[in-house]
Formats: structure tokens, C-alpha cells, sequence
């Protein structure tokens, strides 16, 4: 068959840990991104009394970075990595506020789930911290970017 | 000021977690939802090689089970609350997988961020299996659709 | 049909987490036991070297008492619990020791996945800490030999 | 003295982790066994109502899979170490389900721990599931088969 | 004999957790403080390159956060406790920092042991954002300043 | 600016984790030192009782050594390490407790913060097996005694 393969599927269609104990240590870096997206007027009223102080932001960012180093614990048939880069980046729109994470290791395997992971959980923590002022909040937008092995 | 306000900043527009101390212990159910787009292609081979086993989308119900469990851990300002139930959901569409979680307590907050980690995680563990086949999928329209206390 | 049913597997065999939120708060106790089975020369090295100081077994006392309380992260659908007591003891007998876990809890479920756990992961402990005098040990008999409920 | 030692003791009987800094980083595999003995009529039932959708065996293997990950927080004494391939399998047999689970990892000690841990938590797992339908079961048999270092 | 005992010891002097099973839940406050002690340097580039954007404070604050959450899981003999406030403050001196924790649970043991933790892995993480630019910064003074139960 | 830099912060003065990716790995070790402070009735009354048991000091240990190991989850700009060497000493003081934490690992960044949070730990769980008896114990003195690469 020609068509890609499922890696974490074993030939009978059942799940599994992908085994990469033969692959090279390689520098690998992933970049994703994400955006919660919420009422104009919330973003008016966190660039009042929020932004200033920058918590929100800080939070958000602390979370993320947090659970990028949790990946390997959150998302099942993900292996563990030391992870030796983490930065997670916000952009304040006039409905939203648009979220980049990147990771770096040097490990066997890529980082995109470490990064999309850290994207997902700095959302939810700005959704949290916003979800008294706007109900109809979203999160989206969430994807790869850029994967990169050296 | 009469708009609402952010129960995650004290006046000075610092970060805090509310101190629900003096609430009463309620029946609280919320529910959430998300997608994972995806290439048609690929769920027309998760039909062919995984669905019928299942596994998929059972280690994404656990990871998002599980993920749900550990919100007061992954969000910073979140209450640690002892759920008394977590269901994930999933509906295979023809390019993507709505993901549909259900938490309840008995406690003194609410548990929509329960519900929308759940899906979050959900929708990551689905990703990380089928990354190998698609890389162009994301993960969006995250956000709560009921939210209830007795 | 009349036979007890899997309370964790919903009407399409699907595995769930059992929505206790109606069940009402009750005192709860379960006791688990379980062996370390190792060569009696083990038993008898441990008794000149190890068992006077009793590192070994407070050791393994604490990875069960702090394994119990982490259940509900490591048996996927487990509700998490506080529990109110947690006691390992432990009995050396010639070929081997007895491990004895007592669980208590106020709460919406018996607690034996608790007592079984404390017990497993006290016996892997003590094998970890034998394993480099004796490679034939085996762990087995755990089982469940009290559950009340007040 | 030319007996083996109890290489987590020091001098004084005292517990201690082995220092394992100039240890040579090898790839190692650990395989570890274990059962869960229960009622013939359970497995009758488990074949007629669980095992055709695969949900209780997948949940029990990613349970495994997970705590095989965190192992150096179950285990005080033991190093935590970046597996590079964990797997988890299932036997159903008569009256009984036999599990085995296989750990890599590239690093400075062995794995049988985490393969312990692996089969002893899946088995847990099963347990859980099953206990609302028998209450005699047990888990036993746990042993290290195969240690190889490359 | 009329001296005070150990709560955590059994008769024969072994380590225990004290069986809080009937004891009656009560609103528990409590108060720790603590100091990281600088030169004088270090606050005055703190106040002219980090406190203005407030980063490094809030990260306190959220480790502190975080760490009161895991107490039950970092201190062995503690029961697991569902918070329902917590608050780090921080006062900045001359030489060093003044940390202050405020910890609330409704439950059956006090919250001092999660206010010293808090205090310790606030004081910790400014340690760590501070320990380019000063190696000589130690950590005191941490004690309880106020127990209560409503 | 000839002064040394916080490397924890960006120009703009926000909280960043700093990227190691290029560092070589290296052996490090780190010692840190703590003290808990106590009433030297205190002192006399856990000879008497618990010392000779050695359990206190045991508990403690175990507590500061998975403390060590979960630093780069307490601390959220550190990197995840992989310790290969975690060892907690105690001196037993008329009037208090000394503690000494050794860390040791391969890896791309130094250990301090693991061998101060082993000390912490371990002085915060002795403050919690002894609160019963004494009300006026503080912990200080933490700091770092040794740091050295290989």
C-alpha cells in the first residue's frame, strides 16, 4: 500500500507506542499556533485592566510552558522528552488573542505535540481567566506551523 | 462600573484565584465541545484501519478522562474539584472528529474548564495518532455548549 | 439478563466512568493484601543488613501511601477521592513479606482500587530496593480482603 | 563479604538511590509478566459483552503504558528515565487474563521496573473494571522474564 | 506521660498518617511566611529591569500556587485537601523579598503545611530567576503566622 | 550594561525559559544546605520517640528526593533533568535539624534548584511530622553550598 501508515496503529488496527529507541538524537524544533477568540468588548476591558499589569498574559504563558513539559503525561503514546526550549508568545487582537508556542529538543522524536500542547493549555488559561466577563468564548485555529530536525 | 468583571484580577489588576471558600456545595454539569479537521482521506483510512478496532478513539477518551482530572493542575488559577463523572464523546464526520465532553461535581465551582481540557486533550491524542498520515490537520470550535447547577 | 453487569462498559460494551454524582457520602473502608515472594537467603540478608535500620520497608510504606492517593491519576476510571487514612503494614516471613494496605475515605465509592494500589506499588518498591541480591522474585496474591461501607 | 549487596543500601543499612552518574548510556529492554485470575463465568461474560468493542484492554494498556512513564515517581528509589518504547499485551484465557509488557529505553540503568510497574497498573486496571461483576479476583505471577542490555 | 505527641507516630515510634476519618469538616485558614534574602544589587536590578513588567512575581505567585495544590503529593504524610483559596503576596525590600501565603480549604485537617509550601516554592522560583545574576541569595524564615478554624 | 543578566528575562523584561538546546551536556553536581529550627524539647522528645525508629528522618528523605525529581514541574522555568543521583543528609542539632541535598545529572544545565527544593521538601515534611508537639518551628538557611561541572 502507498499511502502513509499509521504509526501509532499496529498492523491489526490497534493502538501503540511507536518504538524509537534506533533513531538519532537530532535538534528538533516545532512551532503552532492557536487563538481564542472572544467578544470585542473583552479584549476592551482586558487592555483596561488587565494588560497593564500583564498577569494575564504571564499566566497564560507560565501554563503553557508548564504543560509542554507534560506532554509526555498528558497525551498517551507520546514519549517523554527533556525538552530544552519552551516559549509561548501572544498577540492581542481586536476579538481575540492569538497564541504561538515553540519547543526545541534534542531527542528521537519531534516536538509538534509539546508545542500544539502548549498552545491548547495557554488558551484555556486566558479562557479561564476571562470566562466571568464573556460566555461565548472560543478556541481555535490550533495547528502545526513549522517542524524543523537539524 | 456596571460591565462584569474579571474574578481572576483583584483591583489592581493582578492575578488571583477566587476564593470560593464561602460557596455552597452544588450539583454542577457542563459541557464542551471541539473538532479536529482533518483530509478526508485520512478519516476515510481511520475507517479502513483503526475505527474498527476502536483503539483511537478509546486512548483519546481516557487521555481526555484523565485530562479532565488533572484541570486544576494544568490551569493555574482552577480549583482542584473531585468529579464525580466524565464522559467523551466522539461523532466521525467526513473530514473531521466532533468531540463532545460531559463533566459533573458536586463542589463550589463550576467544571467548564473541566469540559473543555477534556476536549482539548481528546482532540491532541487524536491528532498525535494520525499526525504521521495528515500533517495539515487543526484542532478548533473548542468552546462550552451548557452549562448547569442544581 | 440476571447476571451482575460491568458497571464500567456502557449498552454497546464501550468502557465509561460510572457517574456517581447521586450517590450519597458514606464512610468507606477497603483492605488489600498482597506478597513479595523472594529466596529465603534474600529474607535472611535483609534481616542482617537492612531490617534493623527499617529503611526498607518505610520506604515502601510511603510508595504506598502516596500511590493510594494517586489512583484516580493511575487507573483511568477511577473518580478521584480524599482519602481520610492510609495504612501499609508489613509482615516478614521466611520466604517473603505480607503487605497489608487499610484505605478510609468520606466519600461516593469504595476505595479497594486504593487499597490494591498502595499494595502493588509497596511490593514494587521493596523489589526495587532487592532486586540487586535476588533475581527471582516474584509478586502475587493481591486481592481485596475487606470492603465496608458506614 | 561475597555475597551480592543490597545496592540501595549504603554502608549503615540506610536507603539510598544508587549513583548512576558514570554509568555508559546502553540500550536496554526489560519484559515483565503477570496475571489477573478471576471467575471463569467473568471472562465468559468479558468475551460476550467487553471484548468484542476492545475498550477494556485498550484502556488497561494505555493505563500501563502511562504508569511505565511514571515510574520514577512511583518508585522513590528509582532513576526517572526517558523510555523510548513501552508495550503492553493481553492473553484471555479461560479463567484469567495474562499480561506482558516489553520497556526500551537508551540510559544508564535497567527498565524492569517500569515493565513491572506496567503489568501490575494494566492489571489494576482490568481489576477495576471488572470488579462490579466478581469480587474474588486477584492479581499475581508478577516477574521479570527477560533483561537485556545492548 | 502529659507532653504533647507526635500525630504521625504510632506507639512503637513508626511513621504513620493519622486517620482524619472522623473528624468534622471546618473552614481551616492558614498563614505562612517566609524571605529570600539578596544583595542589595540584585533588588535594585530587579526594579529597574524585571519588577516594572511584574513577570517575575507572578511567576511566583503561580508556582506558589501550584505547589500549595500539591501538597498532599510532595509531603508524604499529608491527606489531599480541595483548596478553595489560596493567595501568594510578596513585598519587595532592600535586601530581599517577604513572601506571604494564605491558604483556605473546608475539610478535616488544617492548610498549614500548604502555606509553608507555598511560601518555599515561591521563594524557590524567584531563587531561580534571580541565580544569574546573584549566587549568594539564601532562604529563611519560614514559619506559620496564623492558624485558624471557623 | 556590564553587570550580569537575568537570564530568566528578555530585554522587554518578561519571564522567559532559557533555551539550552546548544549546551553541551556535562556531569553536574550541586549540594544544597537547610536548617529546620525547633524547641529543643522537640528535639529530646523525637530522640526518645522517633529517632531510634528512624522513620522521621527516612520520610523525609524519600520526600526530598521525589521533590528533586519533580523540580522541573515545581519550578516552572526550570528544565525537566534527569537526575542520575539524588542523595539527603541530616545532622541531628540540639535545637534543630540540618539538612544537606546532593544532586548529580548529565545534562545541558545545572542542578541547584533540584538540590534546594530536596532540601525544602525534606525540611517542610519533618516541620509536618512535628507540628504536633511544637507550634514554633521555622526553616531557613537554605542556600546553595557547592555547584561544579565536570
Amino acid at each position: 500500500m502507498s499511502s502513509p501508515e499509521f504509526s501509532h496503529l499496529d498492523a491489526a488496527g490497534r493502538a501503540r507506542m511507536v518504538d524509537v529507541t534506533a533513531k538519532a538524537d537530532s535538534v528538533r524544533t516545532a512551532v503552532a499556533e492557536g487563538r481564542l477568540t472572544c467578544a470585542p468588548e473583552t479584549i476592551t476591558q482586558l487592555r483596561a485592566q488587565a494588560l497593564p499589569k500583564g498577569d494575564v498574559l504571564t499566566v497564560a504563558k507560565i501554563a503553557g510552558i508548564q504543560a509542554a513539559k507534560s506532554t509526555g503525561t498528558l497525551i498517551p503514546l507520546c514519549h517523554p522528552l527533556a525538552l530544552s526550549a519552551i516559549d509561548v508568545e501572544f498577540a492581542v487582537e481586536p476579538d481575540g488573542i492569538a497564541i504561538r508556542a515553540t519547543v526545541r529538543t534534542t531527542g528521537k522524536t519531534g516536538v509538534e505535540m509539546e508545542a500544539l500542547t502548549a498552545v491548547s493549555v495557554a488558551a484555556l488559561t486566558i479562557y479561564d481567566m476571562c470566562k466571568a466577563v464573556d460566555k461565548g468564548m472560543s478556541i481555535g485555529g490550533i495547528s502545526v506551523v513549522e517542524k524543523r530536525k537539524e
